[in-house]
């Protein structure tokens, strides 16, 4: 019996699911404070039987390096309640037995999406999410890359586009690449949230503009063969086609993974990436 | 017998040295082109003895991915007679019971400075050198980071610095950091060579700020516990002093690597970072 968790800022997923990292049975539910959501989650786990494995993805940031002193702990988060918790050491309470493996939830869905998704058989994958923030999870030469902490992809910064002085809804930078074109901040540019525009309103042009700037610092630092866009901001209609164009016209000929009509994909897996990768990282 | 050939733009070093990354012997003579570059490292290396294995650290772009189709050739570069040039198969004819290892002269660097350097014991590192171009080599949870093609850290996008318009100098994309901050940027800048300007000569503030920036989305995507900043440019007295305060003001709190008032490194190595690098891959 193969198991997942992935805990997410807003809902959790546990489920048990196959070695191909399938879905066989999932629940959903709210995430609320750390020890009633992994009480719930061990609890429906514990109904169906004694996991060998379970492969956690967790929202950041968070201690992703067995070894280190702050391994399996969630690090410094304004969510309430969860700045410091011990995820690792709360699980392995609950099934001393098990194998745990953790990750990032966006380290889960490249590692889902680079082995039954929309990236199958790539070896350097970037994996994009677009929603309350901006995350990213990069496979590169076939591992997943950690690093001092973890990629915060969200907190680069970007070039301007001309005439665009919306301050930006970062709490800690401002005009970061998370504080200029998330769902947060594109409610507050246009007085509407993202699945409220439609699909020929300017904000997808200015969305598209940044995100092919976040991108291509992606292309410059890690090279992926493919880069896939998801997130409930991704959603929009015609999206990674304008991502696509402006990719094209910033790489300038230069950049040669970029060189394609067709670099910025959506994911295959959708919402299920991340349980997906959970699945996988538990086997791996 | 450890040979290292380390092929950069304007010079071509190549050496003899020791397992642990030291130079025992070493020849420097300019890069022309490439059948007689190679030549002279060849017959150099020849009249020293049979090398069991020889590291190759190169200019870029280069194919540094086994059993890819352009692995071992120098790719697309304007540098006149280089591009295509088939590198790892001239040498194996040369000395065809030697075991070749390629990889691109940043990639040495940031090798031997995680080695036996500025960051050693260090397992996410990244070095990256400001000259006539800029480049990045990353060390990422102690293996290096290639991708679909290899870093090009130098053609990412920044913000502009307030009230910054010089147009940039890359052929291909204007104002990206190399076109802003790289050593004939600073020349077109201030219309004098970067080793002509005072340490309080305002270029350094510019400097430091694109830079920084740079850095910072290194931060964002790789995560490394430290950088390195080598190369020409980068010897200018207190540059790193200044990126150093520019990084935490930009970091605004986020970003644990960071967090810290001597993130960014010069090299320990000097000149020395690729050949030395170059000895490292040999016995990789």
């Amino acid at each position: 019996m193969i198991a997942g968790i992935e805990l997410g800022g807003t809902k959790t997923v546990v489920a048990i699911g196959s070695a191909k990292g399938r879905v066989v049975e999932e629940y959903r539910f709210p995430t609320t404070l750390p020890e009633e959501t992994l009480a719930i989650a061990s609890q429906w786990l514990a109904e169906r039987g004694e996991p060998r494995c379970i492969g956690i993805a967790a929202f950041g940031p968070v201690g992703v390096t067995p070894g280190r002193e702050n391994y399996g702990q969630i690090l410094a988060t304004p969510k309430p309640g969860w700045a410091g918790f011990p995820l690792i050491k709360t699980l392995a309470a609950a099934f001393p037995s098990a194998k745990l493996t953790l990750d990032t939830d966006v380290n889960a869905a490249v590692l889902a999406e680079a082995t039954i998704g929309a990236a199958k058989g790539l070896d350097d994958v970037a994996y994009i999410t677009i929603g309350t923030g901006i995350g990213g999870g990069i496979l590169s030469g076939g591992r997943l890359i950690h690093g001092a902490l973890h990629p915060e992809f969200g907190h680069l910064k970007v070039p301007r586009r001309p005439s665009d002085d919306f301050p930006g809804v970062c709490s800690f930078h401002g005009d970061c690449l998370e504080g200029l074109a998330s769902g947060p901040a594109i409610a507050a540019r246009w007085g509407r949230p993202a699945h409220e525009l439609p699909a020929d309103h300017p904000a997808w042009d200015t969305q598209a503009w940044y995100l092919a700037h976040g991108i291509l610092s992606l292309l410059a630092i890690v090279s992926p063969s493919r880069v896939i866009v998801g997130g409930g901001v991704s959603q929009a209609a015609g999206l990674h086609a304008k991502i696509n164009a402006q990719m094209v016209e910033l790489a300038a000929g230069y950049f040669p993974p970029a060189l394609v009509p067709d670099y910025v994909y959506p994911p295959a897996l959708g919402q299920e990436a991340g349980i997906c990768g959970a699945f996988l990282l538990a086997i791996s």
